[in-house]
């Protein structure tokens, strides 16, 4: 929900929460600066960043050793704190956080984020706190810049109509951040975009305004509890463990107990991918169910973590979900 | 208008035709390439090069000497072909051009575009055809990529549902060049703008079918020759010099006769600019009419040569400009 006394000085609306990002990267970054991201990351931040000359240093989002097994919660899954300063220099300029975080669906907690504020305090670093999916929340939902007015001072935030209102086609999001900052975002969404789609922040502001007063986001949050609930009853039953969604509409299942067929001939760009991506294309081939391989989230060397997962979005009709539902119960007789 | 047998590696849909220019600067520049543009140039064009590391070399489209005297065609604006040839370099990996051109209103003819893609094959560098006011010409328009299949090899011709279809802020542009060369592009511009308006891509898709069959461009060339004529009357009533355009919306007006008044005060943003900053803001606050001081479109160095002009824009109702030229006769007691 957008704060309604922020001066222009404090948003810049954006071509997307994507354009948005690149436009504070572009805008705050020069060659050789550092910026941390953590894996499992959103591919996009990666190129967004190294267009600029400046240079990711990969932290980790570690899962508790035994996520295989059992359903975790977000909250299970960590940052190892030593392990995160260690990798802050003297060039590192910014930090990029995810909350509520594509692919987990963990929700940060305030103590964490704290931590990290602490530790942008502490080494003078910008927090990008990307929370498109600010209003999907199925627990507490804290923003990093609410905890004081010195992290708000060193913090982005950005907003995204396409996730908040089911509208990613419509490229309209938004960063907010300090008055002494905004205008380097300003400057660079200007020579990237030149503008932002008119008739579409239009319809954005209207919806903004309304869904302070009409219930939309409960009742939207209240259909995605439904949308998990008919979802994830089909990996109950197949005793699949997964990580329980706290926010978002991403689900990650793990695949472990899964013995995928030794006959399935795969496509050549896939033959030397890790595991997930022959359990992915297997799951379309024998069932008809789409998911994204969440390697992709990681570096090469850094993948094998998650290559016995798979990553779903409930993003759908309920009438789809119990179709998959129904589908996915075949994956039994695969279960050992 | 688009080439209906165009596949899709030969065009790449943009967010808006600026976004896509800098997708093509961004998917075929390296930090050290050079790409000559020529003065005057669109601003935005100079950022978008630079953000890559590239290097912008600047030429020069001249007006003739004495175009502070008599109304002159766009056609003598002219290219010095050997000062043009002499900044080519191993490292030139691109040349802007821009036609119908802003500010000039130059249409580029095919003896002129023949030069240009010459010296493409020549010395091996890429055309970057900013045709974005297409559909605005008022005499004849030749697009540099119909010359020869080897030059339309080279060339990206840039398109906008902007100016052709008057609707600026739906950001819809395209791309259009050969298929070993857009894929380049169609990368840089995933990164840049993860995806493009998506209900605006439908309407602009309905307007470039419509307007094949239902005369729309020609009836809008009438209506600007229309508006041409208003606006123009004032200026030759006035005795003041333009240059006729052949294309686009703009119209360049030498006030070189024009005394400014000597006690007026200048914000001061103003006060050290050249002389047409000052023209501007006097026009505004003697006549209440708005036009942009085209030094901009120039190195601060090099923008003498325009400082006694200003750019006016005819993309208004007849009513606005009617009313500017009732306004504008208040000039009269200004000049010499």
């Amino acid at each position: 929900m957008l704060i309604p006394e922020l001066s222009t000085d404090e948003i810049q609306v954006t071509t997307g929460a994507n354009e948005g990002m690149y436009a504070v990267f572009t805008g705050l970054l020069a060659p050789g600066d550092e910026v941390i991201v953590f894996q499992p990351f959103f591919d996009q931040y990666i190129s967004n960043i190294e267009l600029t000359g400046a240079k990711v240093v990969y932290g980790k989002i570690n899962p508790p050793a035994d996520f295989d097994k059992r359903t975790v919660t977000g909250d299970e899954w960590t940052i190892d704190w030593e392990a995160f300063e260690n990798l802050i220099t003297p060039k590192t300029k910014m930090v990029v956080i995810n909350s509520p975080h594509n692919p987990i669906g963990k929700v940060f907690n305030r103590s964490e984020l704290q931590k990290i504020g602490d530790l942008a305090l502490k080494y003078n670093f910008y927090i990008v706190s990307d929370e498109v999916y600010e209003n999907l929340y199925y627990g507490d939902f804290v923003r990093i810049a609410t905890l004081s007015p010195e992290i708000a001072r060193r913090t982005l935030t950005v907003g995204s109509a396409g996730k908040s209102f089911a509208a990613t086609g419509w490229r309209i999001g938004w960063i907010i951040g300090d008055k002494e900052v905004i205008p380097y975002v300003s400057a660079a969404h200007t020579r990237i975009c030149f503008s932002t789609p008119a008739p579409f922040q239009e319809g954005v502001a209207s919806a903004l305004n309304d869904a302070l007063t009409n219930g939309y986001y409960e009742k939207t949050r209240e259909e995605y509890i439904h949308k998990y609930k008919i979802f994830t009853s089909v990996f109950d039953e197949l005793g699949l463990p997964y990580t329980k969604a706290d926010g978002g509409y991403f689900l990650l299942v793990n695949f472990k107990k899964v013995k995928l067929p030794e006959d399935i001939v795969y496509p050549a760009e896939i033959k030397d991918k890790k595991k997930d991506f022959r359990l992915a294309y297997w799951l379309i081939q024998e069932f008809g169910v789409v998911s994204i391989p969440p390697s992709e989230f990681y570096l090469e060397e850094d993948g094998k973590v998650i290559e016995d997962s798979l990553r779903f979005a409930v993003c759908k009709d309920d009438s789809v979900l119990e179709e998959a539902v129904v589908r996915l119960r075949g994956l039994k007789k695969f279960i050992e």
